[in-house]
């Protein structure tokens, strides 16, 4: 086994998750995320942890959904019953075909999802976390060759945390501080709100709020956004390729949209309920570890020198006790490139400028 | 996908464990199982069954196992909790390697079975069915060719299940009536105790207590046993090759055991706790389909012309209602070759001889 899949095992079971004796694991394994599914069991083991595994293949969610008549009553007890007793949720994606479930009709996909509100609420109760396994179809879908997405993916992955989140405590601090982000460059001038949130430190453990590995950006609760986005780097969502998203804001809601091409996918998430309309989320990407973008929002969304948005859900974690945010039974993320004409503004001060923040050698202010 | 796989799947879906529309399914995939899950999640899809798959890997299980301290502290809550509240357990069994958990303790084997006692008994309280999909590591146990292989497994699963359970109702019927049954061949002259035990019609569907598919043999719960029996058929327990298992019973246990092979892995067992040593089954293999011995105990077992006898726990559906008969963390079945210079009696009459039943043909009594 390569050491760095024990390496990546060892970040998730302590630093991201940090599962002790006696807790209550679900770890859902991607067809071929085996190897890293292995090593995580192994240090499950040590630590005298439960471990329930699960199959998450969209193989078999495409063969469901398809069959399915599309009238989902809720989440299913079982499964329900299953999340509200466990203490972690660890999710390692790993798919053979990331374009799997292409067929599924956008309808039956927004059903299912709505119906099974209930049971991400009770996952998301837990200390979940979600990475994937370097496979064959990422290395295909970012365009690259396996090694080389090896070694893309773990550099991403086996980051010294400790230190990215001691950096990313500044951006935290200027948006916590903040009432108005700007964002402009070539096609983007949008304004959003932000006073009352917090921002969340990404450092990918759940003492941070944060549920992703790799992770590595700050993000926080947008809303009555204004004005013009275009996100300018090439996604996959849904397994369908959608480029070049112009959305068009009037008091917090989309009020028109764009794309050169997916964009059915676009119109189909936009239309899943109001939520779906408005964003959950502004990210601003740090982890210099990923410096090409690979057509996967995981990784994408975090790399240095961009901003996303994302529409739909926004995190709890943003929002003061008790007070609920924008809800959705989506949250889609897209991203625009920030490392050239471009500028981040709080309360109208420059923040970054062509990739380079204000606490960087080179920032021009 | 050949169709032999989605045949198998309707037969698990609709014979075997009739799923209904809102049945809460756990659906338990080994790695190697993937192409008759994506059929059987089409079938729960069209029958508008809830669908949760668990991924069922031995290589994960040895990971844990091996890593664990042995301090087993009783079933997990999220995972009993998921099976308290799935009405149906469907497991298909594919592993890559069929010896892949060879290298865990005996001990720490035992102790996890210990502690999942509750987890198994809420598993037995749903609509449970175990199969295999035909995958390579079972034709190479079998000394099969891969193609060979999966015709032969097909020839088992894919039966006219009520034709047989009509055949079979009629050894049921014999064994409900009698009180004693003997089994004489060369090296063994055993009597085991019957009556007030009902007999299960094993044919492969909930409705007859049946959860094996292939299935096809009527078994009961024995007791008071005595004599000697020689176990012929060569068989893998927990992933050792076990040969020539000889035991010698007295008022119903086990005081002597050998084997040619893998007497470890015996003692190990019989060593479980005090269950382990009696027996939990007698079962009568009505099985055609089945024409050889392929070192698999779920084909083996169910072959015509064989018997099989397992230590460890009773079914309950053998026991009159509210009575508790052998109870042990294992049952490990062992199976003896009846068709040549054998017979079979049940109160002092002969039913069966060298592999012909009393009905059929040829039969001399």
């Amino acid at each position: 086994m390569d050491e760095r899949v024990r390496e990546h095992a060892s970040v998730l079971v302590d630093w991201s998750t940090q599962i002790e004796s006696g807790d209550d694991v679900v770890l859902s394994v991607g067809p071929d995320a085996h190897e890293l599914a292995v090593a995580v069991a192994e240090k499950l083991g040590e630590r005298g942890a439960n471990l329930l595994a699960t199959y998450d293949s969209n193989e078999l969610q495409r063969a469901y959904l398809r069959a399915h008549d599309g009238e989902f009553e809720g989440s299913a007890e079982h499964e329900l019953a299953l999340y509200e007793e466990a203490d972690v949720v660890l999710s390692i994606g790993g798919q053979r075909n990331t374009a799997a479930k292409a067929d599924v009709p956008g309808e039956t996909r927004q059903a299912y999802r709505k119906a099974n509100a209930a049971m991400r609420e009770a996952k998301y109760d837990t200390r979940w976390m979600s990475t994937v396994h370097p496979t064959r179809s990422l290395a295909q879908q970012a365009g690259m060759a396996y090694e080389e997405y090896q070694d893309f993916a773990y550099d991403a992955i086996l980051r010294d945390w400790k230190s990215l989140a001691e950096e990313m405590s500044r951006m935290k601090d200027l948006l916590d501080d903040g009432s108005e982000v700007r964002v402009v460059k070539d096609g983007t001038d949008l304004t959003m709100r932000i006073d009352g949130r917090t921002a969340v430190n990404s450092a990918a453990s759940v003492t941070y709020d944060s549920h992703n590995l790799p992770s590595g950006e700050v993000f926080t609760a947008p809303y009555a956004t204004a004005g013009t986005v275009l996100f300018d780097v090439p996604m996959t969502i849904n397994g369908e390729a959608v480029r070049d998203v112009r959305l068009e804001f009037e008091d917090g809601e989309v009020v028109s949209h764009e794309a050169s091409q997916g964009e059915g996918v676009l119109t189909d998430i936009l239309e899943t309920d109001a939520g779906a309309r408005r964003l959950g989320e502004l990210g601003i990407g740090m982890n210099r570890g990923i410096d090409r973008f690979t057509n996967s929002i995981l990784f994408d969304e975090k790399m240095g020198d961009t901003i996303h948005l994302a529409v739909g859900r926004a995190y709890d974690a943003c929002l003061p006790e008790g007070e609920t945010g924008n809800d959705s039974a989506v949250h889609v993320d897209m991203i625009t490139d920030m490392s050239e004409d471009s500028w981040l503004e709080v309360d109208g001060e420059v923040v970054q400028r062509n990739g380079r923040f204000r606490w960087e050698a080179g920032f021009e202010g």
